[in-house]
């Protein structure tokens, strides 16, 4: 039988290329296209992550039913354990982990400021521990492109600092100029691969001056699409909006604009609104193993005992798998016994939203609508999860 | 939309009985069918525990789709969390977990025995503390079918006590009696429900005479079917299959016959062989959960080293999600980097070979080859686990 995949990649010769298509705004508002031989993805696009080739107590198949268009996979993760060598030979990330779509995976330089012990900076890359099993690793802009490449990554992310918050205006600008360097040498180890695509990651912390020239440093290198990095690093939704009110004008018009570890819901429509197309978050994952939900009325504890008894859904209006099938009773009776199929109908839940929430932003810019779009958000937040019985 | 459930159970008025038809022997290996209003549950069938109203990193569908057509449900966990009364105002245990099939309840006092603090028993029942919060209950023959009832069980067990192996015969005698006033006591107190049905439990440790009298005390009480108890609780395997081989004999041959908490593969091929109908184990859930993978070829460790390159599946024939979506490489991986995924994919094909076994059992009742079944079954299993590479 002849591979679907094959096809896509090998006969359909109009596929291979890596390709983004605007097709309408609404204010700020892109919706828009990203083609790829493995796909499309529907932008804007939340990108659930897929830490150690796994979106947490989901089944690939479940997490594509949510909508997912594209997973992220982390590298740090996956160089560590079980290596980009071995998954290489094993054929590559997307045969491994049983997803066929594209995937974009992380440079692994923000997970080495956050995981890995030990920490040696230079220009050349950085040298650390696995928090794992405590071995010694380098990590350079070279080694970095060359693991996302044996991985078969589709979007492969230059390699950056990511200077933490606050952080004095020259620390800010030397990290910025030395990631831009790293920008330039990323691309020359990305090469030449059709159908794949390298970003460039905006450093420059919350200065303007200093997003423009990180900006403009990158327009010159040139890449398939932009990323607004170091953002969503503690500084505060105010302040991340307040820089997406001009970062994302700074780069290409005709490119898409990925904004790294954003997030919450509000921060999703907020970026979405200032020109975002594409984000990645651990959030709806992460929440539903700890009992926290995603519904367009807020946040519910589904630990709190007021849903103990209660025989509605987590949202009437939701049609995922834990609101079709049952109760918030049920549901805080298998968090509250720490039972695995509490992980899986949370976090399914939670994705579906955060897909959802993607879906109906996109249908609003289609239809130029975005600031009835938000004003209808902002009002079933504002009231509040169901009373209780 | 006409309820499919309430279709079966009103429209259709022969399926509001519970019964048993026989349908073919091979030796004493028996084909048959339990019929319930809730759907037909075909024998030899293996039941998933489904201890605190799931089936531990399985969705009910998935559990289904595995081929189990009925559950097995525990009184003790549900009477404490979250309450059986609980389970009762919200529609039942069915709707609670979202499985309209049959269900089948044990009677709790297995597991106040193995989980409980401060037992105390008496002719009238048990005393015990909740090992979740130490809070005092008493369970007696009538209170455990009320919570049987309560939960919406389709078969329902008799309270009795269950004697830890090895234990002197006055005391095994003794014992085996009070359960048996018991079981009248839960015949009472069960009284007439159409579609339900009332399980007796056979007692005796692994004495004829007991046994004996045991099931003569039983059938003169009369059950819709029946258990053989007190065993699988280590006396070993070759104590259970000579207790086996009298003990169904001993029990109405026009009735279903349930071994209670068996098995391994190859105690449940030696059950079926010895006239056991029905029979429920945590055994490849739990083993899901701990790396421990049964295959046609025995049981594989995937946390083993030897799996951390093998492209292979689990199992070359199997058509689990597990064995067709994922390299031995892959569990391996997800296992050891404690990956909710690894319990979801290795239950899913522990459950799946344990219903594909009884599946091949079923099949070749009904074509009179069971012995043949038996031969090919041990001789895959010498073979042992593929080689490595």
């Amino acid at each position: 039988m002849l591979d679907p995949l094959w096809c896509l990649t090998h006969v359909n010769g109009m596929k291979q290329k890596f390709s983004f298509q605007l097709h309408a705004t609404s204010g700020k508002a892109r919706r828009g296209t990203i083609s790829t031989p493995r796909g499309d993805i529907r932008t804007p696009a939340f990108m659930p992550v897929g830490t150690a080739a796994t979106v947490k107590a989901m089944l690939p198949g479940s997490v594509r039913e949510t909508g997912a268009d594209i997973l992220l996979g982390n590298t740090y993760h996956l160089m560590l354990r079980p290596t980009a060598e071995r998954i290489d030979h094993l054929g590559g990330l997307h045969k491994f982990m049983n997803w066929e779509r594209p995937i974009l995976t992380d440079s692994g330089g923000f997970q080495v400021m956050s995981l890995a012990s030990l920490r040696k900076m230079s220009e050349d890359g950085v040298m650390f521990k696995s928090h794992i099993d405590g071995s010694k690793h380098h990590l350079t802009p070279e080694r970095s492109i060359e693991i996302q490449k044996l991985l078969g990554s589709d979007i492969v992310m230059c390699f950056d600092e990511c200077p933490a918050l606050p952080a004095g205006l020259d620390e800010i600008a030397r990290s910025m100029r030395m990631s831009m360097r790293w920008a330039e040498r990323s691309r020359v180890a990305f090469g030449d691969r059709p159908g794949h695509a390298l970003f460039g990651i905006q450093q420059g912390g919350l200065d303007q001056g200093l997003r423009a020239e990180s900006a403009l440093a990158l327009k010159n290198i040139g890449f398939e699409g932009y990323a607004v990095g170091g953002l969503a690093v503690g500084e505060g939704q105010k302040a991340m909006f307040d820089v997406l009110d001009f970062a994302p004008d700074q780069l290409p018009l005709d490119k898409p604009r990925y904004l790294m570890g954003v997030g919450k819901p509000d921060d999703i429509v907020g970026a979405v609104a200032r020109g975002i197309d594409m984000m990645d978050c651990v959030l709806p994952s992460r929440s539903g193993r700890t009992g926290q939900v995603f519904t367009r009325r807020g946040v519910v504890n589904i630990k709190n005992a007021r849903h103990q008894d209660d025989p509605r859904p987590l949202d009437e209006f939701c049609s995922c798998p834990a609101c079709s099938n049952y109760s918030r009773a049920y549901l805080h009776h298998v968090f509250r016994s720490h039972e695995i199929i509490s992980s899986m109908l949370l976090t399914w839940h939670n994705l579906h939203y955060f897909q959802e929430l993607m879906r109906l932003m996109r249908d609003a810019i289609d239809i130029d609508s975005f600031a009835d779009f938000q004003a209808r958000f902002y009002a079933e937040r504002a009231l509040g999860d169901v009373e209780p019985l």
